[in-house]
């Protein structure tokens, strides 16, 4: 019988225990032997904890899994049958930077979208390119799972320039999914939903609950303050108005370019209430749960893991795999290459998108021809996106600037320069590929 | 031998002098035997003077024109060989509103980009789709030589909603040309320009003297604080290295997109210092025209109109008419269907790009993929626009509110819908289209 | 509990018992309470006899459905769930004349393909949108699912011209599923197949066993001669240097468009040989069928029914019905809109592809640009489609012989016009939109 | 003042005398200094009647250009400013077997259209592509003006396989306006074409003179059996029916799609009645140009020259060249990379459409989306030269029969096949990159 091999970058992750429970609930479908958890030199304080608690669950599940903690990305990697990335350049600190730089221009802060998720995609680049060529050395059948945000640039990147197979996941379709079925009480399994988008600018176009259109119903109890966000989004409510003339469901990061005056202002009183930034509150809740995973008596994961916003994400990431490795004909929104399923993007950039997932990959279905309610936010972010995979792989400050210049959420191209210096010094350590750029800015 | 029947639809402007003088002088390549000036009644007044001017001007210049003026639109029409709209609906106190409102929400207040121009959008639809019904019954073979502003919104309207052969036209890239002779000091006939984009966001991609390329002379040379503005539009400097990343030429509206901030600062400065908008500069401005006109001395253009900001205006639209009739097979810049030659934006939608003139009509040439330095902010106005279009057509409020919440200048849906209600409330006796909304938001 | 009514058009036909069975064997998943098997006054004789059958094989199978036998179209149609064409205008009679008409020019005749094809589809026009006309007004939610052939083109002519919900099916993908699963010995169930192109004219691209690709293994053994053929079609060996560098899986209409030459000497030599056309050898099948249908004691759909070229075509209209009705997300090859499915097809033309059924429909899996290999063949019959789906909507002559004229298997627009002419005059009584061409054409 | 390097590649060419007096012609605005004709060894009795001519003709015209013979094609090309390609591997001897191998199969014989023309891209690629990698490394600026048939398909070679600047003209979109300026009586430059389609399977979708639209009026006049056809094409006539409904001008070369049975059965006959295939009459053709060639009295272009089918090919190439050096932006019928100008067809591939000409280029001026009666052969065709440039570049067996085995002109794949071995084993010694699969054949 077939034996699988499970790399995953950034095994020190506070997530760990959620995949790990996957890989453990999935035993009978998935024949996992040898899960290696990858991370730094910096990481093995956590990575040893974490995977601790990893090799305790396993143990307690009675399932024959090898759980193998590493800094030896290449081993890891070396014949892989599945990768997976949630791993975090900078670490908590670095996204701290991140949400807080852009609020010094009143410009939103925020780890994926705007400036700030800039920042992450330039210093994730690097380390992802790097894994990439592991894997078309070692592991070249492999299938790269990409959490790594921004989730949809970061897979544009691999697509664009790498030969890996890969797909990227995000937990917000999931999350959005699961909470329709809640506010519907059924089982999220009714519930189908037409996405379309891009990753963290996904709509739902239409909602279904066993065939039946329940659209207008969802968007009525929506208006009506049923909530649908995520933990880490503040939950400001949609305007009734606003949500009936735009008939379709929008993700809770649709806030950031709907309600874009209110989120900043909302971020700046935070921050100088001394109530910190996203980053900050997360750093608390992590101390918080190395020290309950620490405890050697703890053998599964801890309910207190669900506080931080990443739900739903490994069971996403677990039940992808499933089904390529089974060959399942199922549906998940993913992140792939567009591929001409979205008429009017190019045809080489990332969309998020419901995907027949077989053996062979993901396949869009076929979505026709956007409203422009969608097209243009769409577009506009998915310009950003192209300019930042290429300033990112090539290190190039033009298109840097250009990239920011256009993002839907900089106010102007001189707002946008000063983005990038403050981007670019702050995170000097990890961009390799600017390192002459920051010198001369440092220099002045 | 062929005889021509103009019809200038708004023709009490301050401008018509201009395109009288642009009909006198090309007196040898168009046959116009007569010029309906028509506007309507409020607008008598100024249609008296500026036509008696216009009559003074084609006796002085012998030319057989006569110089009609009137009120009764369709006679106008009837059998015309080329139809011009130069109308403002509301006038200039209307305009001056529409600069006004942003304002109070620290948007942008501009007549024909952002909400200022979605407003004179709102109010010229009603009426461009009545002379549109008017030429379909009386001058079905007319083309409709479209300035009225925004431009490309309104010509899509026409495009796509009646069955008038439709061209629009601006002075931006024909002033773009003059003004980068002018820098070269060269004839501006010796100068090419690769224009793409949409009425009033138009990029210069490729410039070109006796075809050798001369972009990256002319943006250093911008870049050293050469002029390339209007009348209209703050002359804010470029950044340098904004525009050496860029590496096209940004036309003057572009500043609207790129330096937000500095311009919606400026714009409430000056109303505050009391020194008005720029409508109501304008007022002050044409007050002091009417009167030089009013001067039975005179017999050409006053060299006052061109404080105006429309200069080349009438010389392109004649030029443009002398184009069609001559069969001349020469390059415009005009606003026309796409029709797949912007890969990536629907094929219905109008945009501004380099044509071929002939007999019939505007014939793109072909641009190729677009950047993505410059297809996301075309595709997000581009969504504003079409939406604009269906929601002007149809008096949807809905769509209004979609469109204006998905606008690159309004920060929030929040925003977008107090705009559209002042807009709304303030124009209500010009758009009978969104009576039942108006009534409603007045009661309400 | 819902209960579901269906209509066959064409409820006479020879296929009926299939049909019957699908809903018998699906009884429980398909709530069906009535079928309605409808058919044209000249087809009451064969009805009746094939209605009698259906009748004893329900009660047989003790399930509670009436079946009703009728010449009244619109009381059948009035309030079904679903509509099922396969009727056939002329009847057996019709077709052999257009296998033969094309034979005196050396043209292949065939009932689908080529001129054959065309002059069905004329035929069948006028009929499929009065059809259409008594759907839209007395079913309007109804699906119609349409088998009657040319099936892509019909159901161009249905998405075109009318408002009805219409999935065009054929049953040779899944023939070739079922051959591919012989072949390999495995249940059809495993076998998945990434189809693509149109109504008989459709490859696979790759073939899958349990997500594993069997292309080239199921190449080589049908070049080693393994069958894989329908009864209507001469089972022409491929050769094997040309199946190995199309790299793909012909259909088997495909000999048409591969091996014309052979397929037409072949024809005429039967003919010659007095075997006779394929309708004509059909019709003594029939004959032999209703004999047997005939008999009282006979309660099921006899094993005879096979030697007619349509199986599966049942079990695949049942199957998909219930997928939709079940929302059961499951994979069908259709024929559906393009939707811009086939990158390089016009939108709105009607393509075969592998397609995702739920409630709300069809909805085709992405499939991106196609291989040169392909893509002319497809387009090359596209083109030929698009005209004939006008010309037999308009009864336009001109565009008829232009049709003929770029039929990939029309040596010229001499023969094109010949054929055109021989078809209308020998079918003038079932082609009511062509009356005064054809009137024309007899006086002469 | 600049000076300019023409390299004629083919200069021993029957047809050089009528470039050279284009360029003299056109002194006053081609500074051209130097003239290379370069031909190969075998060709240099040719070369040295011709040249010697071409020399006499520039001394008697009074310009002081040098017209220089040679073998050495590099030091030709270096630092040319235009190359030019009239070459024609394997000479009149292989267009004879290019036109007889397809009639041993009742197949067109034609040196472009069809097996014919396969056969010629297959020998002038390995050529083509030695010219452009010395263009490449000598002369990297050049124009690459494409003469050499089949012209598209050989500009797409270079388009898609190398560096080089190209554009490839073809004289007959020229000679369609020619002739239609005849029948009209009017001058040519009255006349414009709007031109669509592939090298020689061009349409005129609509016909002007000084923009009145004589579409209809000259499609009636060739009805009535008004010439237009090319010295090397049979004059069939038009059916007027068909015409009419085509409502385009078809270019000569479309009979051998629209009449491709008599167009075969005429082949036929003139080889049995002994009249041997155009390329046998050309040979003679030739032989008496050179005698005539070789008189030392004759300083001038001699008129027999007109007998070749070439008419206006150098008219049209120093016109074209004099656009591009005088950066003209004039109209000229080229080939050209598509790049999304014919909706349906890859950006990639090359048409022949109506271009802008400046110092940059070919700009095409957009068509939009085709009629059906054109974009299926449009297809079609492309299909075939896109797996024509790909088997030809890579020497690949399997794409060159699936490029034969899917063109319209080939019945079936036996045949494709049988023609593919003919061709490939008939001009073995021109074939370098087909080597191996040869040697297999011939060994087999």
């Amino acid at each position: 019988m077939e034996e699988l091999k499970i790399a995953i970058i950034g095994g020190g992750s506070s997530y760990t225990p959620e995949i790990i429970e996957g890989f453990i609930k999935r035993r009978y479908e998935l024949p996992v032997k040898e899960i290696h958890l990858v991370d730094v030199e910096d990481g093995m304080y956590k990575l040893e904890i974490v995977g601790a608690l990893a090799q305790r669950m396993v143990e307690k599940a009675g399932v024959d899994i090898d759980v193998i903690l590493t800094t030896d990305r290449r081993s890891a990697i070396k014949g892989a049958d599945f990768v997976t990335t949630q791993f975090r350049v900078g670490g908590l600190a670095a996204r701290a930077r991140d949400e807080k730089i852009p609020l010094k221009y009143d410009v939103l802060g925020q780890e994926t979208t705007g400036p700030g998720g800039f920042s992450k995609a330039m210093r994730t680049i690097p380390v992802i390119m790097d894994i990439c060529k592991d894997i078309e050395e070692l592991a070249p059948n492999a299938w790269l799972i990409n959490f790594t945000n921004p989730a949809g640039l970061i897979t544009e990147v691999v697509e664009k320039h790498t030969k890996v197979k890969v797909i990227g996941l995000c937990n917000v379709p999931v999350g959005m999914v699961k909470m329709v079925a809640d506010m519907l009480e059924v089982d999220s399994e009714k519930v189908s939903v037409d996405f379309v988008g891009l990753n963290h600018l996904v709509w739902g176009q239409k909602l279904f609950v066993d065939g039946k259109d329940v659209t207008k119903w969802v968007l009525d109890k929506l208006s009506d303050g049923a909530a649908l966000s995520m933990k880490n989004i503040p939950d400001l409510k949609w305007d009734p108005v606003f949500l009936e003339s735009l008939g379709m469901l929008p993700c809770p990061y649709h806030r950031y370019f709907y309600m874009t005056d209110q989120m900043v202002k909302d971020q700046k009183k935070a921050v100088e209430e001394g109530r910190g930034t996203r980053a900050e509150q997360v750093q608390q809740v992590e101390r918080e749960l190395f020290q309950i995973y620490k405890n050697p008596e703890l053998q599964e994961k801890p309910k207190q893991l669900e506080k931080r916003g990443g739900a739903y994400y490994s069971e996403a990431a677990v039940s992808l795999i499933s089904a390529i490795y089974n060959d399942k004909k199922q549906l998940h929104v993913v992140n792939i290459r567009n591929n001409g399923t979205l008429i009017g993007l190019p045809q080489d950039t990332v969309i998020e998108v419901t995907c027949l997932i077989d053996k062979t990959g993901a396949h869009p279905i076929q979505v026709g021809t956007l409203s422009p309610k969608i097209y243009g936010l769409i577009q506009g972010v998915k310009a950003y996106e192209e300019l930042a995979v290429e300033a990112g792989v090539k290190g190039d400050y033009g298109l840097a600037l250009q990239c920011l210049a256009i993002h839907p959420l900089v106010p102007s191209a001189t707002v946008a320069k000063q983005l990038l210096e403050d981007i670019l010094v702050e995170n000097r350590e990890y961009l390799p590929q600017f390192q002459r750029t920051i010198e001369g800015l440092i220099e002045g």
